[in-house]
């Protein structure tokens, strides 16, 4: 029986000035995918995790994908899929990118590699709109694509690998809950223009910065002036760990996707486990639980292991 | 006594959807302006062009940057400027940056290079808020660092030169007047989300395609979906324009700067002259006087030739 593993990462959407066109896949935490052919016609999924998820199909963002790769794929074809999670879903780190990324990777490579990367991104986008009632690409494509990825348009889909040099991240997972659709709405539907002129002129230097492999560069661009203000007064303690982190040393960072978690990206190792130990005196001194993480940029995305 | 011959280019800023960040330096046309120490502490102006442009130090746009560059020095000292303007004024090809950019550059050149380019642009900007009301760098930064510059940041200035393919740029000055000023007014002061979002995701890919010197997603960047629908409502035969000159083979283009001229980039050269016919007819028809440039982009910025 053809079978398959694969490892689906965690990713971080907006990298803070880039609203809803950067992403960026991380190596932990990820996902754990096992994917067969099955002579039943359908798509059969079982959670293996924590997170009472649902499995049927048509509401699992698993499934809601697979079924956009058999609707193209046209043969009848049938899936088990086994999924465990350890990307906790509402953490703003990429969850359900994670099974819809893994899903249709997983089954691309069972059916012999006949959808292009941007195939998988289409498929695997009807999971987030199942997710967070929008089709927003901005984690699926660094989660299939890997590394640093842009996405200069939707509608029609146009997905740009950038080059980045290997950074530390370190993470911070506040256990409140904040949902994407709820920090979607919070947003102003109109922006002033001289703060869309700041904000592009750091998208530019965080682009440049990552192109030319320029850390400083990266750092002084990581400034949200739309979004952040906004969001960031959902997430407690959002600006005492910024400004300690960077004051350990980090070269900034902000709220990962819709938050509640918090990313910072260092170029030293050393730096990385500081700006750890810094998050940590923050939220035992809130009071609010929380889980850390210390990790790199990940270059290669879903990687299959059986 | 010390003389300097400089040339100073003309320059496209905004590059369609870079708004205030992005601009490009180009090789033709380009004003000629020579300057020397005098005796006599003070500047001292001459044009030799045809434009009856103010030649009192305090209400040209060489002379406040020139002031400025020696406010910034501090010993007295004095310079007589010639400026041979080809660059005609309103043209929305950055005449006043290069009247500006070239003096401070001439000047710094004769007291022996003891400013940064960073600096020169800082005393350029002078000029461009005598000539505009706004101190703004997207001419100036080109005109001085050569190529194509990323503008990140006005407040602190924060520069960034980026790689570029040498693409030709084929430019068409239609003879109507544009003030910098009313087409900065005309501007809606808030803009919708969604388009910003657009906009930042096109800047992304041009810089992007500027830096992997890839000219297809140049081409596919170059969508300004928020400043071009208000201001080429100015000039007659935009629409046409670009719609044409892209079946023509260009790659894409739009308003140079605040407009009127129109530029259009092509791989190549022949390409380039295509475009320009392309123009020409246009604005035969249309009936309204025209100018036509077919030129590349200029890597260097303002040239020292004596």
């Amino acid at each position: 029986m053809k079978e398959v593993k694969v490892l689906a990462p965690a990713t971080i959407a907006n990298l803070v000035c880039g609203f809803d066109i950067l992403g960026m896949a991380i190596k932990s935490p990820y996902d754990e995918m096992t994917l067969s052919l099955c002579d039943e016609p359908g798509i059969f999924i079982k959670h293996t995790d924590e997170y009472q998820l649902p499995e049927a199909a048509e509401k699992n963002v698993a499934g809601v994908s697979l079924q956009a790769l058999m609707d193209d794929y046209k043969k009848p074809v049938g899936f088990n899929l086994t999924i465990h999670k350890n990307i906790k879903p509402g953490s703003g780190l990429g969850s359900s990118a994670a099974s819809a990324a893994g899903a249709v990777v997983a089954a691309n490579h069972i059916l012999g590699n006949i959808f292009s990367k941007e195939d998988l991104v289409r498929f695997a986008m009807n999971g987030e709109k199942l997710a967070g009632g929008v089709k927003h690409a901005d984690n699926v494509s660094p989660c299939i694509y890997g590394g640093v990825t842009l996405i200069r348009s939707i509608f029609p889909l146009d997905i740009i690998a950038l080059n980045s040099p290997d950074l530390f991240v370190t993470i911070v997972h506040p256990q409140i809950e904040v949902r994407t659709s709820d920090s979607r709405q919070i947003l102003r539907k109109e922006v002033q223009l001289k703060d869309a002129i700041k904000q592009w002129g750091n998208i530019g230097g965080l682009i440049t910065g990552f192109m030319k492999n320029d850390c400083e560069l990266i750092g002084r661009s990581l400034e949200d002036v739309i979004v952040e203000p906004v969001r960031s007064i959902l997430i407690p303690g959002f600006d005492e760990v910024k400004l300690k982190c960077k004051n350990a040393g980090s070269l900034g960072g902000g709220i990962s996707g819709s938050g509640p978690s918090i990313f910072m990206l260092s170029k030293e190792e050393e730096t990385a486990y500081k700006v750890e130990e810094t998050m940590k005196e923050i939220y035992e001194k809130i009071g609010v639980d929380y889980k850390t993480y210390v990790t790199q940029i990940n270059q290669d995305g879903v990687k299959i292991v059986e």
